[in-house]
């Protein structure tokens, strides 16, 4: 009697495999790289009738298409997407490298084998074995979108060989097919799965059928030597069987002692074959025997070595790049910082008031921790010393008197990364000091409207501006709609980097102080007047980026505390570590630094409740007189001196300036 | 007898005196706004024939076309360019206002107008009376290459004025004419200039001609009452002289007593007129007499304004951008940093290894601190993660397959400043630990002499890389050529920037160490293996921009010290202020920021004579053994650990390790 043959198997991964199996690195796996537990489906082969000859000739031959072995999008159970109609669920293993060199390593590959075909066997004597699971390693290079795989379909040799009598195979009759397929549904309801191969017994026409499993109670003494096994079959070859024969096989006998069987090979359509098949010497092999196995899949040219799966050119390169700068912020929460709350960090809408040095560098910056909605107010046009310092600009940009910069810096961020949400809006921020004349007032209030609406529509306020008095308003603003406010500011070789606090929370802390609380005297008009070099913020190249990092830190640090803005102020003197959690570290009230030196100073600083910009009278009368009130404290700042009361004091300290010795204290912090 | 009437001077600045007063005040003012002199120069007026009526006609009119008041290229007496031929130098006042604001004032205008009749006044009384000065008001918005501009020509009024006799002004006799030209430059060679006016005597024919201030001696009893002033007279009309008349009568009379002479306006042509004129009542002015002058330009619509000359739209927006970029650089050294050398950092020329993260900031801070030379060296291309954190790329740079990073970065630069010089080179540079495959070493050693002469062409080196063995050869390079290295590492939210000793200067001072000097390992191959997470550097996005901004400035502090490289480490412990005068402050060998704790750790330590890059030992190795000893590093690291001895520190500290108590000591700074 012929040895029993079988056809290999073929694989057959979708490309939506491969997404999931990003998506499943991305968000779940991350680093681990244990083997795990996916599901693929196994097609029956099956015969089509190929049409030949002469358009109009009836004459055609049948050609047999092999069923294959594949994985698509629901290989991680995640997906709704389910099987094609027809195929068979099959569980797999994978297991995806975290290295290319492991993924190449041949003794590793091989280790992994050999834990599978250890599962199989301790399988087999439980209730559910598991008979036929593929293997899959995988390395996913998910920077190039490139997948190198290789399939392995472990099967255990039997030694000896199975042989088939000398009849072979024959072609299974149609009624019989059909009434174990239908037998199978109902079973399949019964046990809520579509198994891969089952026991039948019964003379055609009342056959009964049960799961491999169940072998000891389905036959009884009278059946025990006519055991028929039904299976689907991926073959389509009249006397090949398919490969996942092969354990089934191993499976009965080791288990059940079967030594010879009548063979059902279920295909589609008319391809279906049986046969009875035997092992010679019929005795049973121990179930642990020491076995050899085999199965790793051939290329197309029959070599064993593992392909690759090039998506790259078919992915959106939008969404390419979007999944690579995730990739980039998430291995930061995978390796070092578990607890970062990424998604707060990309949801927070971001308001950048001034889009010169500050304003490109802290946008690029935000950008980078995946902040997708930026919106810059700038009036300026971008000038010939812009670019070298503005990192959004280019020489064209300033060509024909220059483009409105904050509507440039945009549309640079968009060619960035086109993923992200940015706009630019051209107009001025009015200011204390600054009179508005009658022929403006109208178009200032339109202006006074749109930042009250962009303040309301953003969480995060940025105040880059170059001028003191120009972040008047939008401190103002930003403390009546309670909004979180990160102002910087440059000096020739330090930075100023705070945060407003903003009113104290129901637990009653301190407020901290505002960029005005410090001041005795209101904001106005610092502008006219200056030289040619104070026109523009003279300052050591290097401050604006030192600058710019820092206070995109502190906001990125502030939104990883749950108290966010109401968050206390880091104190380096105060031995508390209460913020050691913190995926960030502690979130500081302003950072002072000091190019000069190489260092920087962390002070913080209570509100002050005689503010121009933050004490609650000033609240209150802009809660009470608008924007014509507004418009009085841009024609005369003093105003806002005589709504605090530092008027007063102003009176008071004249006096008393001729009682103490005065020390000059400059601060150059702008 | 009718008044003497005066025809008013007009202006002609040239576009050449715009550019010359940019680099003046660039160059030499910058922000001294006091007056000061510049030349500029006259025109006689002229007649020219106008040819009308029907072609062929021979009918023409004569039209008279008044000569200007011109300022030119050579205003400031700096450039070559002479007048144009025939023309009269004219001394001017300028004063150039730093504000706009300051140029809009009526009342400073005024006082700077009374202070130029003082001073001609004043001059009455000398040798070298300056009796026509003109008067040049400027506000020079460089930015927008935009003059805002009033001529001034200051005249005294005359009270009573000056009257013309009944036969009024007549052509003057040619030939009297050429005469006096020609001992007019007989006398202007004797006084090395040419004035506006002098003195005459003696009858046609036999003239004679002096200085007006020599009048005492010039006219005798004889001639005292036939006094003759000939003068350059911009006018071309018949019966009224030009301007500059006014002021010289105004000498004549109140220092000479002159109260009745004949005038000769020279002109151009055959324009030149003659007549007498009498002051009535013929008495002398006294010289000091309060005096009212008139004399502020008027425009073309005869309004008493300034001007504009706007040179933008002709100017070259390359060379507009350049001036502008450095402007913004010398605003630093005029108003903080008077000793600051912007000369030394713009001719140094920087060697960037690595265009990532690092590179890309770095090159930016550079070229904001005028570095005009910036070359890279990279041999990765861009991926879709990179744009949002290196800040000279863009989406499009990522497209099929990445363009290479070093050659995109160079361009972007161009693209933002055209005035630099960047280039990029796309290779890898060789590594300890990785071995060399031997179809690969012809095409290794020419990277290697590439790299070698890069750093030959360069005065800073960068070590921008994202490996610790990438960082050796150059370093072992920089220092066998005397080269400044700075070199800056990333960590998750630290980073480490410091620049490497170089061999001691003839002081002997202590050589200060190199990256490697902690080291008691060889550097060896780090990557292989690296997992998805660690072939990425996974970094804090504010880490880079505040490393590469710290390493810019270490070099730029650097190149501020008169030791450069040898310069000695800032210490902060140390109470000396010996660099005090530094204009960017005190150097420190290595800079460690914390970002978690929003601070920098100021370190110092001197080189290790068993270090495996910059101890003698390596450097002789290197020379000794050339590219051949090179090869042997990369395929086997240890090597370095036998030419330094580290291999019988091993063996020593593991006998030593068995008696201490250890801690392990962990570094997180690549």
């Amino acid at each position: 009697m012929p040895n029993l043959q079988f056809q290999p198997l073929a694989s057959q991964p979708t490309p939506a495999f491969w997404t999931a199996l990003t998506s499943h690195k991305l968000d779940k796996a991350k680093l681990n790289d244990d083997e795990q537990q996916i599901t693929g489906w196994l097609e029956e082969g099956r015969q089509i009738h190929d049409h030949e000859g002469p358009s109009g000739s009836s004459s055609s031959s049948v050609v047999g298409i092999d069923g294959n072995i594949s994985v698509g999008g629901n290989a991680f159970g995640e997906r709704s997407e389910s099987n094609p109609a027809g195929s068979i669920p099959i569980t797999g293993i994978l297991k995806n490298f975290n290295t290319i060199e492991e993924f190449r390593k041949t003794e590793i590959k091989k280790e992994v084998f050999n834990r599978v075909i250890s599962k199989i066997l301790e399988s087999f004597s439980s209730k559910d074995p598991l008979i036929n699971p593929f293997l899959l390693v995988t390395f996913a290079d998910l920077k190039k979108y490139t997948f190198h795989y290789w399939f392995a379909f472990p099967a255990i040799v039997s030694v000896p060989a199975w042989t088939i009598d000398d009849r072979g195979f024959i072609a299974t009759n149609e009624e019989d097919l059909q009434e174990l397929r239908h037998l199978e549904t109902e079973m399949s309801m019964k046990y809520d799965r579509k198994s891969e191969a089952f026991l039948v017994k019964g003379p055609l026409g009342s056959r009964s059928i049960a799961p491999l499993s169940e072998f000891q109670s389905f036959y009884d003494q009278n059946t025990a030597h006519q055991i028929t096994i039904a299976f689907h079959d991926p073959s389509s070859l009249n006397q090949i069987p398919g490969w996942p024969l092969r354990n089934i096989l191993h499976y009965l006998n080791t288990v059940h002692a079967v030594t010879q069987a009548s063979i059902i090979c279920m295909r589609q359509g008319r391809a279906s074959i049986q046969g009875d098949i035997k092992l010679p010497g019929g005795h049973k092999n121990p179930s642990n025997a020491s076995t050899s196995a085999v199965g790793w899949e051939r290329t197309a040219e029959g070599k064993l070595a593992s392909r690759i799966s090039d998506l790259g050119p078919m992915m959106d390169p939008v969404r390419l790049a979007e999944q690579a700068v995730d990739l980039n912020l998430k291995l930061m929460k995978w390796r070092v910082a578990p607890t970062l709350d990424l998604e707060q960090i990309a949801n927070t809408r971001c308001l950048l008031l001034g889009a010169g040095t500050l304003g490109c560098y802290v946008a690029r910056n935000l950008m980078a921790w995946g902040i997708r909605n930026i919106t810059f107010v700038d009036s300026a046009r971008v000038s010939f010393s812009n670019p070298v310092r503005q990192p959004l600009f280019r020489f064209e940009d300033c060509l024909e008197g220059g483009r409105p910069k904050a509507v440039c810096a945009a549309e640079r961020l968009r060619e960035i990364f086109p993923g992200i949400t940015a706009t630019g809006h051209s107009f001025t921020i009015p200011m204390p000091g600054h009179p508005v004349p009658p022929s403006q007032s109208a178009s200032t209030c339109v202006d006074i409207q749109k930042l009250e609406q962009l303040i309301k529509n953003n969480d995060a306020i940025f105040l880059l501006m170059d001028s003191r008095e120009s972040r008047w308003l939008p401190t103002l603003m930003s403390m009546t709609q309670n909004k979180i406010v990160i102002n910087a500011a440059l000096g020739f070789d330090s930075y100023l980097v705070m945060r407003h606090g903003i009113p104290a929370d129901s637990n009653d802390r301190r407020q901290l102080g505002c960029y005005y609380c410090n001041d005795v005297m209101a904001p106005t008009d610092s502008l006219t007047d200056r030289t040619l070099d104070q026109m523009c913020t003279v300052t050591r190249p290097g401050v604006a980026p030192l600058a710019a990092a820092s206070a995109t830190e502190l906001l990125v640090s502030l939104l990883q505390h749950p108290l966010k803005a109401h968050a206390p102020a880091y104190d380096p003197s105060a031995a508390e570590d209460t913020d050691c959690d913190l995926p960030l570290g502690p979130i500081p009230h302003q950072v002072r630094g000091i190019l000069s030196q190489w260092k920087n100073l962390i002070v913080h600083g209570p509100a002050y409740d005689q503010c121009t910009a933050c004490s609650p009278l000033v609240l209150k009368a802009y809660r009470e007189g608008g924007k014509e009130w507004l418009l009085e404290v841009f024609a005369r700042a003093e105003l806002l001196e005589q709504v605090t009361g530092l008027d007063q004091l102003h009176i008071k300290s004249e006096k008393a300036l001729d009682e103490i010795d005065w020390i000059e204290d400059s601060e150059d912090d702008i």
